[in-house]
């Protein structure tokens, strides 16, 4: 929208070198406008706008660049201004600090370390280790703590002094001395409390929380479930060890939905956003998967080639090989997308209700078949002749039950097994019953239509 | 986890009319987690329930369980308590309250509406109003409020008048006499400024809102983009009408990214979740799409019918006639897939760099094409022979080509031509390239093995 205009004005500013005007340029914007438009420039301009600013609202800009840029310019100042580079990973959040350092080589991260003043370099080497996809790898490490013995006036106070670093103090963590967490209140709740009460008066002890090791998608899900602003992340100690925020949550969820949507189309999930993704990269993520769906084609072939003696008598058969496979994987695909997204969403925790949704499936491929086959017969009759027609009826009915039941079981399985349920592609469920449709097709060919000698 | 512990519990209490036990347990646990545990339970028993409870604890309840639950129990307090039922809509927060509602048809919610004060009446009225899909349907109006030339310690103490029943004081928007929307000031601010500083200073003037009726995948993306709790929402004169706050916007983008999974598959949109959708219905919208892939089936069969005497003439062209096809649909599939995402998530306002997409996809679809042209001519030969194997090899290439950018640019016409990009599903995509396909791999055949005189 409007930052069509906002990009020829920095420029303009920056022909001028008119410092003070890109400094107000920065003040005035969300610096998530300015990270937009800040976009299109090249790496130098960057670092010179960023340079005309105070160092909160630099690192404010950079927080809202996208990694790939971020890294970029982490590499431009590591050549030529170590200095620079060491002020912005001090004062940057401890979350997107950590996002940002797993994209670099552990000798990278080394090396920079040592710019880094010492509690920052134990919190950023804790939060390295956490596994990619678990809480610990998106929380951050700069809550609002109270202790509980305190009234609600001081806790005002001390929470003043918090304010300045801490993500949030909207949620404010009750924790004894060895950090356990004892109970939560909210600033809602301190606000509207009477200044002389106690905390333990006033804080929930039935605390919802989530473990370090639990996985990110989980906990994206708590959050939506509760409507929480943030969630505290625990040990398996239940000493508060972090929190994950309302925003990081919503990243998640749309990482999650994105991963997912690119494994229905059968792509290996991309670490950044289409466009950012390298070419050989997405070749080799889209390659893997065609490479073994035509592996599965080879083997419909190898299939067909068992039954080239009813080929070759029945040859009206190729008419209708496309819509008999394409029905069962068509069917199959609206199956396992509704599995999937169900399994993903509704039923993160409870043991899902296999027999009832196997029950839906197999009506569902039984009416759908029966639609199906009705027009296959249609056409098959009128292209071919009556018998011809039936054949064809059959096998899309029997096709279409089989793709139904398999695309609704095996992600199911899959998630039995340990394995992520959205493996099971559109495109490979459509490979499983391209073969075992074949199989159907001719088998029922032979019954209708008689057996043929091998040649 | 739990829930499980938990359901036995309180089925014990109802059993043994156990009042305040139940008051209890509705007390200590979070409102979603009770919710959760009356999922399982009859209309009649979750009535019983929630009658232990003060009516506050019961709204909330209400308000966590799924919207089919809360349409059954609402019909149940039509008939049998509508004194309850006045109380429940009264006291719902106002977008839980207009989602229920518009489930509703027009004459229940005119019966309902008498039971409701004039004022929420209004509410209701001007909330329903808004189309589905806009950021006015998912808006709350109980919003903080502050006039502008007041004093932080003034604005506090008003924060706390007004803080019992507005979805969130933690953003706060400063309004003139014509409600036009004038600043904004986080809670934090406030608590960190001194008391005495007037709220004109410390407001930021430059406030990021949304119009009502801009579509709520764009609000989502707004908060998502400025890490916001809550966005203000504005009427065409920037008049203050609502705020939409983050739980919201995160189910905005669970649903559109469940609503993008579903098409993608071929399944026109649900409203409720997998299994709380009627059979009937889920045949309704699986059939549409079945019937219409059935139909571009059909196309490709009458296509191969103008092939037949080729067919005839070169039997062996069944065995890869699955395999050229798929490869097509495949690389079409993933090519809609990585783009109708990407159009959904990083590109909703600015200009899509149409170009660059296109010279990537095409440079993409030759790398593959050639890969699988290789996998297809050993597999040719290795079958039949050197030049069938070419046959499959040029046809494959050819396919797999023309499948990617035909998968890469549908989307994006769609979108040019206003209508959803993710419509263009993968099984949609694979029909579309299965009728080219046929004529490319008949074309070539002719072209390489010699033209065949018809009957």
């Amino acid at each position: 929208m409007y930052h069509s205009l906002l990009k020829p004005d920095l420029q303009q500013m920056l022909i001028e070198t008119d410092h003070s005007g890109v400094s107000e340029f920065c003040d005035v914007l969300h610096p998530a406008v300015t990270a937009e438009v800040l976009e299109g420039f090249e790496v130098v301009e960057i670092l010179e706008v960023l340079n005309s600013c105070e160092l909160l609202k630099q690192v404010q800009i950079l927080e809202f660049l996208p990694l790939p840029l971020q890294l970029s310019l982490v590499e431009d100042l590591e050549r030529n201004d170590r200095k620079r580079l060491s002020r912005w990973l001090e004062e940057m959040s401890s979350d997107d600090r950590v996002d940002l350092l797993s994209r670099l080589s552990d000798e990278q991260v080394e090396g920079l370390l040592p710019l880094i003043a010492q509690a920052e370099r134990n919190d950023i080497r804790k939060l390295l280790s956490f596994p990619e996809e678990s809480a610990g790898a998106i929380m951050t490490t700069e809550y609002a703590l109270l202790p509980e013995n305190i009234t609600v006036r001081d806790a005002l106070e001390k929470l003043r002094k918090q304010a300045p670093d801490r993500e949030t103090i909207y949620y404010v963590y009750v924790i004894d001395d060895g950090r356990h967490l004892l109970g939560f209140v909210s600033l809602r709740d301190l606000i509207l409390a009477k200044p002389e009460t106690v905390l333990t008066e006033l804080m929930k002890r039935d605390v919802i929380s989530v473990r370090v090791d639990d996985d990110q998608e989980f906990v994206a899900g708590e959050m939506q479930k509760y409507n929480f602003i943030a969630i505290p992340v625990v040990d398996n100690q239940n000493r508060l060890v972090g929190i994950v925020t309302h925003d990081d949550a919503m990243d998640v969820l749309e990482e999650e939905a994105t991963e997912d949507a690119h494994m229905a189309g059968a792509v290996a999930p991309l670490e950044d956003s289409y466009l950012e993704t390298p070419l050989f990269t997405l070749l080799h993520k889209r390659g893997i998967w065609l490479g073994i769906l035509s592996s599965a084609a080879v083997a419909t072939a190898a299939m067909l080639r068992q039954y080239e003696s009813v080929s070759e008598a029945y040859t009206w058969m190729i008419l209708f090989l496309p819509l008999v496979l394409a029905s069962g994987g068509n069917a199959g695909s609206q199956s396992a997308t509704l599995i999937i997204r169900f399994l993903a969403v509704d039923d993160q925790q409870t043991q899902s209700p296999h027999l009832r949704l196997a029950r839906r499936e197999l009506i569902m491929g039984l009416t759908l078949g029966t639609f199906l086959a009705l027009i296959g017969f249609s056409f098959g009759w009128m292209f071919v002749g009556k018998v011809e027609g039936i054949v064809v009826a059959v096998t899309v009915a029997m096709v279409v039950t089989l793709g139904t039941c398999s695309g609704a079981m095996l992600p199911i399985l899959f998630r039995k097994f340990g394995m992520d349920p959205a493996l099971m592609s559109n495109p490979l469920i459509a490979a499983i019953v391209d073969i075992l449709g074949v199989v159907i097709y001719y088998s029922v060919a032979i019954l209708l239509l008689g057996r043929v000698e091998p040649g």
